[in-house]
């Protein structure tokens, strides 16, 4: 994470982003966490029962499966929340570069340990 | 504000911004607001007691004098935090698109009255 008191340039640090699905946090506000993070595939069903999840798409093409309305295709510059508790997935079909923004210390894999969530802390 | 549960496209949403140091809320999660606003000149110095204030310019180039360091100087996809507490005053020589985030209900005058401020609840 950059110091605090730092400029972040979003661009610059996605660069840096090596994989996919490994948020990497760039700025702390009032205890969130703002993160950039390549994804590519299907990511797995989980919620966050705690916490809204906020996505912003930098680049690329991002599709969320959410529980119980249809899918939701987000582009870039759209945003998109998944309200605490609810069911979703994401996925893309070709890279995608985002901004994800949620409390320090949650995983996005929801409440399930698994060895690649490790990294998303 | 969108409805809860929508994909807001930030471009569409500055589109729809008339006027400047007018922030719009596109979306809330978790109690905050993200906002979407266009600047031009200088505002004035205050501060904001109670919350971190989060800057992502979207568009065009924005300083920030902060009390006690030098002027922070942002660009076209750069994000910076104004700590709780510290006074700060933005400005543009041109017109800049921002995304601000802070809690549902903070002036960005902070805790100044003014007729402008109301605007920016």
């Amino acid at each position: 994470m950059a110091a605090p008191d730092a400029v972040v340039n979003i661009d610059e640090k996605l660069t840096t982003v090596t994989g996919h699905w490994s948020p990497y946090t760039i700025l702390e506000f009032n205890g969130l966490h703002v993160k950039v993070v390549k994804v590519l595939g299907e990511f797995m069903w989980h919620d966050h029962p705690e916490t809204d999840e906020v996505f912003l798409v930098r680049s690329g093409h991002l599709d969320i499966e959410v529980e119980s309305r249809s899918t939701v295709s987000l582009g870039e510059g759209d945003m998109y929340v998944v309200p605490k508790g609810v069911r979703h997935r994401p996925m893309a079909t070709e890279e995608c570069e985002l901004l994800l923004i949620e409390p320090a210390g949650v995983l996005n894999t929801g409440d399930t340990a698994t060895a690649t969530c490790e990294k998303w802390v």
